[in-house]
């Protein structure tokens, strides 16, 4: 859409859309699901057994942990409750890999997944293996069951909670890396540090792009649709409603490690009046007054990169690991403020879901290409919204009741998706959601103005 | 307005009002001003020199400091700024009654406000005559002047900003009186212990209303202007801007004491399918499972009241001091939720504004009359809504902007005004908010349903 | 004891003295009652009511909390136990002032003791009004029956007790004073702030004083009795026994802020080799890099003191609230130790008790003066010493057992008593102990060294 | 030495030995060097590679980094100093493996050890294998050198490093084992959950042993010598120097299981009177009211052991892993106290050293045997002795000085070495410190009295 256009008021009833199961019967289910546990798993295959283990912060849960927490939720939510006969892997995994559903029982605490040395990953392959053949076992019997819808409604939101858990196991292993003083890359790349000078070289294209200024495109007002409208969705995108958008512009890019460098530079750190006051009262020693990724060397800033480890910082590159305190106050110096997430969808529900994912196997945002405005990939962007529940919101029945719902209180909705997401779990009404001083996501900054 | 009731989307444009100063002149400034000063000066009266200095939480400021930083108020941002020749009182009291505001220097640390045992509350009261005398001064040499429409708006700014201080005032006694083991009153009333047993008695008119059982108004769907039209107003509550209001049912009134009891014994506190997860992780232990002042004592259930002090708990009157999270559990126990604060604005906008307020000297809400939905005083009311900035929101120019946009983070809007609320202080657009966790303001519950 | 001198080793049998009670009958008890009752009482004449309530950090209890707990010592061991028919004065008080004596009850948190602002200080006043009465009508009625022994053994506890809190009263009031923006002096004083430059020009006979340099005295190895051997002792005192101490030397005063000025100037903050392990893991930002009531002006330091408020270091008087951290690593700095407080004991047990005691009215150390080693008063002395149980020792039966002997981990004694303490409560056998990491009694520095 | 026995005062000079070394030549060195580093490398065997990371507490660190720091230890201060041309293994180590010498720079903070999963184990066995082979080079090299004095007695002192990191290993290898909700076993073994009944009845023995009351020998007073007099000791042991001690009477054997449940039946957790203050200040909530290992299931009591896991409680078997706390309120209870560490000394020096150490291989303490005291091995013995220098102590030069010194506050000694100590790691005058909370070292309690 660009400046100027007029969206039209989309005044379609707001029907009340569920997830639901597309699958054709049991081989397509197989299918899918054989696919997304098989990219979990080819993820890991950097990793030495070391590292499946630790965890550095509260939130940034040990990978075995996600192998063994999602195997879990096809173990409980499918296995238990449809597979006849079935008994439990073992008896201590239903309280070890529950995350946080209190209606299955006490999990075991969150700060504490990193020391547990067993199960060990042999263990947890194991335990993956097991429950992958009793899911495509049961997905056969199934197919011409009475269950059939439930079954395979219950399989489609596994498989998409195996994808979030795909980008936490990203971004949880380069927390770990980055923070262990040795710095180790997860995979050699072109962006190394050994090849700094050559890659600086070879960095012209975007070196023109970089003289592109950030522009607006401007949308006028009107009554919209917000809110998944078909095929899977999160029980936190429904139901569809209408809200009242304002006329309002939005960034034609997302802002780059140049711009935010201009920010530091001006002292952006050091203004209180560009900070939310809780922000400004937790607000960190003057040693950390940058993106949570980047240090200086040498009077050099670098970035520590899943590709190719500590590299010099590509200043055309989209800015990225800043918390959402830090964008508002980046807004706040840009005298413009973060879109709302309501005015992000409107920008985004027409464009095409394109953009650098997890499937480019870049694990980084990068410079803006030409005929993109980086709506999807390379970073999820921080809105100014609070999560909350739609109106006439219901959260799923039962247990799974806890996915989404009882979060919704002190976090910010971020949209888009990010270079760590599955390119085919995004869509223009997926809301991610994050505290506002939670930098270690794929997270960055799109601005937004008034008109 | 009734059940069934349609109301009709107001579309007129949404004009930028500003608070506006709407003195005749300087005679009706000062008398304005000195009403505003006295009244908070009465209500400081019934305490011991004691009272005045006590912190017995970090939120809760003492009597002293409140004086003091009202005062402070109008002597930064009048006296200073158009008073020629003023020099402060005293030095240290920029630094010693600031209270957030970055922009004026390093406030004193607000939790060790009551660490302060000098200044004197002799030293205080001669600051607030020096300053009250100066101001009035000023009122009557600015009236012809230039800068006038600008003195009478930041006047008119600080007495808003005093009847807020008035109602912390009260609430921040109530606290500290409550948890000193010898609970003292801070007036002496007719619900005080010692009448205790004729109080019950007396209840018989309360006990027929309690009999009324709970009752929801429809509210049709459509679009709808939010925030103030005329009037003085909070920059928080502009601009006026429409929302699309889906139908929905609001309580016809709050919920009481009778009520909350009900949900504490069927296991509400301890049913992690009713909290927030935040609030379920920070839970408290069982003996503090109960609204903030309600003691147990020989199997029946007291409450701490600013008049009397510890009293038979009054099962009909409205549940007060509870939290956002308490509200919203109880909700989701009720099969119901919060009011988002447009529902309640909606309900509000057309009703005449009366209740019980400060000047009722109860300081206590009260069972429910004839003829009233309890939308103003009382309690205020709990609503789902995070407190963000509305749609075009501008903060005021300079220092003042720190009034109120930089704590647009992590708190829930409440909605009404309380017992303990000037009458002249409330209006259907004003917006409170504090955080889900707190209790110590009077703060209760209004259901709403979807339809 | 001059250098060199040999010292005896008293080999006399360690008799296991008691605290006992040296009154010839009632009336010179009563006068002894009412001395030490009216001194600690003088010593708040100077302060406002809003000084009596504030507890600036866990340690420094309100003064009305001393005034009441001492009350409370004497109303519950002796009133209670031994007055017939007597009833509380407020049935509340037994739990409000008791400081840690579990056998009597849960004590009310140390750490909210200044969230209490009633009782007010009238009440607290009527309290001890109302004790000292019965207190006095009890002694009048014991002297001559069986009880009399046991009762003035406990009243002469209590007018010990008493004192100790007399010197705790002027330290916590000290800290508060001090740690108010405003600084006030608690009383006004030759040393004020408004003195200060001939106050400078006054120092000409301490400058004298300062180049003395810091001799050592020479102490021959012997086996010793440590302990007290007559008049009324703690329970910590005893058994009076036998300890082999080696040679060594011990230095000839306290040392001075010009002293510790040079430590600092050399960087003794900074180099961890110098400091206790959980010293330097613990130690401040750089900014609290000097003793405790320092502050740097204009280039200049300055000093707080209770008589005459911030005024000018005087570099002659004794360094003085100072940790025991800070004491040992001003000695390891100094190529020498801290003394043992058997080192200590041996060294002051013939000397005569004089020095400048809280009856001076001086409350600050002074610098040395003509035929005086500093043993007593001006500081206490830290030692090596871990506070812990001499060989034998029984705590005193019942209740009172509580006051020493659960306290005998993880603190270091302190010997000598100080300018803030009463010169007939101190003796060569004191120990006094505090946590190493404590500053705010006056704590001062002797120096040892190996033979 | 039996009940009655007079010991003769030691007056010997006080010799100040040190620690040296007593290697025939390289040949020898070059042996015992092999011999203590295969040793530890021997207790990792059972564990799998996830077991090397963990990290459940501070104060437990990883297997892997007591593998590297022991490295670190000879790599530092033999190869870096003694070994020309020697480039360090990895530039990072020198940071990441130092524990807390601030004399080679700043540490890598020990409550993030286990936060690094890098370097891996091979990478840390490839660091051991290549440091081992250097210093049996230089160890060659330097037989007929100047500096084979110093190298040998570094040398020396850092095969006790290693044996104190041995003993370490296990203790948190225990702790992290124990916390994992698996429980699994170290090594299986007869104790073990599966034996359990079996065990029960096979304990007839030891039941034969439990009637054995305890008794208590009787020492006369005198002027002892203490501290190390020959062969090789660490700096805190020395100098040896007189010390006078009264008559006394130990305990002739450990306390046992059954021993501390009569204290935990009776109460002893919930007695004020039993318990020092910090340690009642600091109580553990009432389900942790038993020593750390213990665990009720179905009524009965297990504990965990290296050997076996979970097995039932061995009611003969000597109390393990209890903190100082809970010892001295044992001995509280027990009208009796803690020995002094100098009071265990004159038990322990003319005893044989024998006992349940390390090389047994059973990792935990047995039951009392005939003719043995349990003075070595089985449990280190809590003493009421505050850790502290010895007088005249001085800590080795330099960097190495920080070995002991600087953790001499706020620690208790403990005596006698455990079932994981090195058998000639131990002798009569070793002091083991800890604080008194802690309970994760094998220690366990012997009870004192005075005479």
């Amino acid at each position: 859409m660009s400046a100027g256009t007029t969206f039209q008021p989309d005044m379609a009833h707001s029907s009340e859309v569920r997830p639901s199961a597309d699958f054709d019967g049991a081989k397509s289910a197989v299918a899918a699901f054989s696919k997304t546990r098989s990219a979990t798993q080819a993820l890991c295959a950097p990793l030495q057994i070391e590292d499946y283990g630790v965890q550095p912060m509260p939130d940034a849960s040990p990978p075995k942990w996600h192998l063994a927490h999602t195997t879990w939720f096809f173990e409980t939510f499918l296995l238990k409750t449809f597979s006849k006969g079935y008994s439990a892997f073992h008896p201590a995994f239903e309280h070890l890999f529950n995350s946080y559903y209190n209606g299955v029982g006490e999990p075991f605490p969150r700060s504490r997944r990193g020391h547990l040395s067993r199960p060990t990953v042999d263990e947890v392959t194991a335990y993956r293996q097991h429950v992958d053949a009793e899911v495509c076992a049961l997905l056969d019997l199934a197919e011409q069951g009475d269950c059939w819808a439930e079954i395979s409604r219950i399989l489609l939101l596994g498989l998409h909670h195996e994808q979030q858990h795909l980008e936490l196991l990203l971004t949880d292993i380069k927390y770990n890396l980055r923070h262990n003083p040795l710095h180790p890359a997860y995979v050699s790349g072109s962006h190394g540090a050994g090849s700094g000078e050559k890659e600086v070289a070879g960095l012209n294209p975007s070196e023109q792009i970089q003289h592109k200024p950030l522009g607006f495109d401007a949308f006028r007002p009107g009554l919209v649709e917000i809110g998944a409208n078909s095929g899977f969705c999160f029980d936190n995108e429904l139901p569809r409603h209408s809200v009242f958008v304002r006329s309002f512009a939005l960034a034609d890019r997302v802002i780059t490690n140049r711009e935010f460098l201009a920010f530091m530079d001006d002292g952006g750190y050091r203004r209180p009046d560009l900070w939310l006051s809780e922000a400004w009262a937790n607000r960190q020693p003057e040693d950390q007054h940058r993106p949570l990724y980047w240090r200086m060397h040498d009077d050099d800033w670098y970035e520590y990169r899943l590709e190719g480890g500590l590299s010099k910082l590509d200043l055309d590159a989209p800015v990225v690991h800043v918390s959402g305190y830090e964008a508002a106050a980046f807004a706040a110096w840009s005298d413009a403020r973060l879109p709302t997430e309501f005015e992000w969808e409107v920008a985004a529900r027409d464009q095409v879901i394109c953009g650098n994912f997890v499937e480019e196997g870049v694990f980084h945002p990068r410079p803006l290409g030409p005929d993109n405005k980086q709506l999807f990939g390379d970073v999820w962007e921080w809105t100014s919204s609070s999560y909350g529940p739609y109106p006439g919101y219901r959260p799923l029945p039962g247990v799974l009741g806890e996915y989404n719902g009882k979060f919704m209180s002190s976090q910010w909705v971020l949209r888009g998706g990010s270079c760590a997401t599955p390119r085919d779990h995004i869509r223009s009404s997926y809301r991610n959601f994050f505290y506002p001083k939670d930098a270690w996501q794929f997270s960055g900054i799109r601005l937004a103005k008034d008109l």
